[in-house]
């Protein structure tokens, strides 16, 4: 995928189970997305370069996923005026409390659009992501709005499941 | 303003001066907006009501502020496929923790790109909104650059003051 | 069962093992009650119409149990004046805490009666349950407060058995 | 009030003005109450005794108001089988967690429906109180509605205050 | 034993590995004990009773364990003058900071000296209940100090353990 | 006071405001006190010192208050098996639970017995450290007993006041 | 200050209250320092300059102060091999945890040694930075330890005057 | 190792394989290091002799690891003017918050560098130990960078493995 207009990051390899769900929804919606690892405090600036490489291309949204101290998605969302999704990841004893105050309580000017934990916040941030370029693309707003129909059925379908029980 | 681009919806009119902010950024960078009170407990038809007219007419970012059980994002993001960004408002003893949870921890499928909490929030909600347009709108793009800029100023010219005392 | 008194409502099939305490208890008390899968966010409408459709049949206790941002019993609760009882249910790597403020802390003039987080909750919604429609049979109160002398029995078998080893 | 259908309990005069909203709401509801100060600790066997003579004259349902390690309303739900309601006080550092998380993880067998923190609180469980009441009374069941709309109008008299400025 | 110096309670017979420690710690300081099941809302009456006929029977020092709401505590420093000791028991999601604050922020004038969390505070209540009763017996406060000197040397074994490697 | 039976430790002057109860109820009680100040981290060899000079001169309880990563009861704990109980100060941002938890969580067989933050927990600590002397002094007990029927007396003239209004 | 061995950041000029006291005690311990305000948010790029030039100048240790999602320490340290001290500064409703979390979670490899909330930390910031550099600097060393005697013997005053009393 | 740089302090033997990390980091970068188990509350006087003999045999850091309430290094922070940095252990149901919150919020004037909890905290705390003795040791400073610099490689290995999947 040369022109992603999602990118992902991870800030470890780790986290990798974790953030998957977010490319597979990208992928079902048919939105070209690249995924790589960078960090904001290991590699600061492969972390920039990319950025503004990615933004060259054409990238339109930024989805960040971190742990502990988690500064990606506030580091990201420095370099850029594109949106940065930001996805705390659960990675300490601390039950995530940690990552996910790390990636919301950002400074005035500089927002991070913060989601759920872990893999519920991965499927969220690639929906989050998607109806954000929607606005520009209608077809990608019927696939929305084909999967959330979808969703809505299965919930219909897990009723009916249970009351068979 | 008939045809906001973004609808500011907040759970109680107590909750005007934290969210105030936030109408004030996007009338800074010449986003069309409206501000409103409805309640996703009080007046959730009111609430469904005002989603659908206000996409009808153009409306592209929700941005929806409620203290405690905070559910008014979450409630707009049942109704929309438009993005919806959510400000936790501290409204109890519990100092806004409610808020927080209740508004980021969002189902799969259901996103609310949350921002920090009250006034930090409210600037950031209408930051994420603007750059969320910005994605189609060149001269909404340089306006949030020239004001990132002017941010940067700020900071540098803070810098001097400190150092001169 | 057509008529049912108490509905249970939970967010999601996979909060079924944790809910299913609330079942049993209704079972053992001879209380017609209904149990479904409904989401405050994914299903909305249906959350809605089950509600009207439930009240109009005679349901006079909603419970609902839900995860996360657990919106579900709040969102019952705006569209009736039935008591509604929310179970909290620990979803997420943050221990239940998310779903305990998103259910009880309410905006004024729409409680939700929250009990404790997960099979403990549950089991009390039902008790809970129990206790309102026993205001208006006495039947239904003789056999709570069996079961309440059986339960003190058992913390007395308990303290033989302990004091035998 | 010689036979209160609702008993406030509060654990300290201290609680006072925090309480005061539950008995404003009962009095607007026209449903007939008793108010007093008892506390778990301090006056165990009052409490116990104040149970009994309160459900010998008909008292249906009972609300608890304490603060810290509040055990107010799960000491009245060992003596009862009426619905016992607790309204967690913020009454230490803490911001009431320690008083919400004391009255709301009750074990399984003797439900607390515990509602908001504070003054929110105190409303929300005077509305839980009539809400269970009016199962068994149809015009407290219209006065309920009544204020429910009036409640929903209030919101809209807010939205158009708010567009007016 | 029918003279116990130390009394134990726990809430529940699910507590009783995490309380074991304590009986053990009293045992091996020779300090005549008795361990039972009591709960504070389950069976108030029996907790009542029981703390009643220990004390008449020359009982000195209660420990109390309990998870949740825990009350235990609480309901007997609110039935004797004697010191009481409580045990928190993590037995919800929350990690047990439900039962920690429902034991130690009891009100002004009836004291609950409250220990760590479960095996840890089961050790410590049998130690701090002995350290009590050792300020009437020179024996006793022999084979504490005893005991102390051996957890000294334990930890300096450690260390030559650790130093070996 | 030359040979007081109960030492209160402050690890600050800035305490002496939230720890000036407990010096009041032991003297309402007649029990002889002291009450200075030494710190865990600023003066070590001092606070030991004055352990032993203490416990030398008959002492036979220590109370300590302090805040933030609070130390004092458990470095006492460390230097005698006297009874140390532990009063949590709130005095960081962090609403006293930094202190709770330093003093609370103490490893096996150092116990502190901890009461509640604040003043309710200076109050509490006088009270534990009286019913602890009163097991050896029936003169103290009938004390003890007699402030707490006055205890009880005043909730029912709460309650007397409260209904009058 | 033309070369300052400890160079103290703050995130904003509104932090400048709380983080003044740690420019005091270096000042007192004669220190050559400098103060500035930079962002890693707003002003990423001055940042990293900042670290090189007076990394290059001789700078030894950075202080960072920073609140909310606090990444200033995280992003210098991401810089530089100099040891970073954190100052959490508690700049929300949150009490701090955010900034404490976003300072003390650093990912392996890049520290920040992070002290206390404000004031407090900000004061530990200095002393910690000249433990550092008295390890090479014997001269700092003895004023290190005058004013460590200093702060033992303003705890012996604080015990004198409270004993007058 | 008889002249040890930097000493790793224990509070239990328990800990050590989340402290281990610690003396692996600092044996790859060549530093002189020793590590034992020693309590705070267990044995205070070894903990204080231990700091005095390694700080006349020339040890420059102490890195201290404890769990619950950790005083360790605090106490350590009490004896020495040597840098002292302290590692949270998660060693009880909080999650950590206990350890955390009693080794960070140090008063004034007794700085505790703290780093993350467990593993990454053990990793973070060499780290911090070899950054500052390099400060006046230009081979240890090379090897840090050197060691960075492979840091980062790891990241792009790690993405360029991410990305052939």
């Amino acid at each position: 995928m040369n022109n992603p207009r999602v990118s992902i990051f991870m800030g470890s390899l780790s986290d990798k189970e974790k953030v998957a769900p977010a490319a597979e929804i990208l992928k079902q919606l048919e939105i070209p997305y690249s995924m790589t690892v960078t960090s904001a405090h290991r590699t600061p600036e492969r972390t920039c370069k990319l950025v503004q490489e990615l933004e060259t291309n054409g990238c339109q949204v930024f989805i960040c996923a971190a742990g502990m101290a988690a500064h990606l998605a506030g580091a990201v969302a420095a370099q850029t005026t594109k949106p940065v999704i930001g996805i705390p990841i659960a990675a300490s004893p601390l039950g995530g409390m940690d990552a996910l105050l790390s990636t919301v309580q950002m400074p005035p000017g500089f927002p991070v659009g913060t989601v759920a934990l872990d893999k519920a916040g991965a499927i969220n941030a690639a929906w989050f992501a998607a109806q954000i370029l929607a606005l520009q693309d209608k077809n990608l707003q019927n696939r929305i709005e084909q999967k959330r129909a979808a969703m809505r059925q299965k919930v219909e379908d897990s009723a009916k499941e249970l009351e068979k029980e």
